[in-house]
């Protein structure tokens, strides 16, 4: 198959997908988009499904390998977890299609297609935890349940999508400034 | 209309969005669910979409309510704000099937329901801004952004939609507790 055609077909359904919603768009619709007859798409990909589970696993592979390398980076964990924190945020409203897809379609996923999808979030979530607890053990942290509060952390950061507005009075890099300021000091009054 | 009828419509349906979701399910599921024929289900109900906008204009009628209750009791805004979030966690996942419709299938409502569904979710956010403003005022809270703050708090939240498991080792009261814990102190250590 042809790689860049295979690209395009991508660009295309997220395109789609974003604008008319993924159930609404058809394999005819993507095909007109890419300027193919409905059977030549059929070449390139088998199914609506098998694109989505592509922007998906797309979407996690990027998350994780971006995290990854903010998580090996040589400084205090409470400047590698502030990145992660704009990484995160960065990455949602730089590609609000794709992850709005990503975020909402999850559940259109075969089993098996939505078993890679959660492997992927598991290891993207325990970077999270390892830079929580590389923070304790170094004392930038106060002694916390790992896991629930990386799962509170991406939670607020994975909210974006809802509501981040390109055109609004916040860019996303004063966004993610502020929600990591409250979880790192949080909301008491020292 | 026989609201018992209408009540017993609404269970079934969020019950067969739940397991089959929102678009796998048809009207003709919706009947055999109920005993009735799909042309008497249409003397209840209009369409799919207006199921799913009754589902929505509820969860979002019972969050608005109950906050507000919280919101005008005469308790330091630090314990009201830490209600909230508890309620606001205890709603998602003791409603898991309804919540999980209402926070995923949103894009299928139309123009019109999804103004309503943005007026509820404003309402809703303006009682937790209010909250941390009063909690600011009285000294409970540091100055922070009460929209930035509170949209950051009710994220973390509405993402326990996707992990939280009724089976899990935590119950909802245990994970908003430490949900509550992280943004009142943050993880800096003292």
């Amino acid at each position: 198959m042809n790689p860049g055609k295979s690209e395009e077909i991508l660009t295309a359904a997220i395109r789609l997908f974003q604008e008319k919603g993924y159930h609404a768009t058809s394999m005819q619709d993507i095909a007109d988009a890419v300027g193919l007859q409905k059977g030549s798409l059929y070449h390139h990909i088998s199914s609506k499904e098998e694109l989505l589970a592509w922007i998906v696993a797309r979407a996690l592979a990027r998350y994780v390998e971006e995290l990854q390398g903010i998580v090996e980076s040589r400084r205090p964990a409470r400047e590698r977890l502030k990145e992660a924190v704009q990484n995160h945020i960065r990455i949602i409203a730089e590609n609000l299609g794709m992850l709005t897809i990503f975020l909402r379609e999850s559940a259109a996923l075969t089993a098996e297609q939505r078993e890679a999808e959660e492997e992927g979030g598991r290891r993207y979530r325990q970077l999270f935890e390892r830079l929580i607890v590389e923070g304790v053990a170094s004392g930038d942290f106060r002694p916390v349940d790992p896991k629930m509060a990386a799962l509170s952390i991406i939670g607020a950061c994975n909210w974006t999508y809802r509501w981040y507005d390109p055109a609004g009075a916040l860019s996303h890099g004063e966004i993610s400034e502020l929600v990591w300021d409250y979880f790192y000091k949080g909301l008491i009054k020292h």
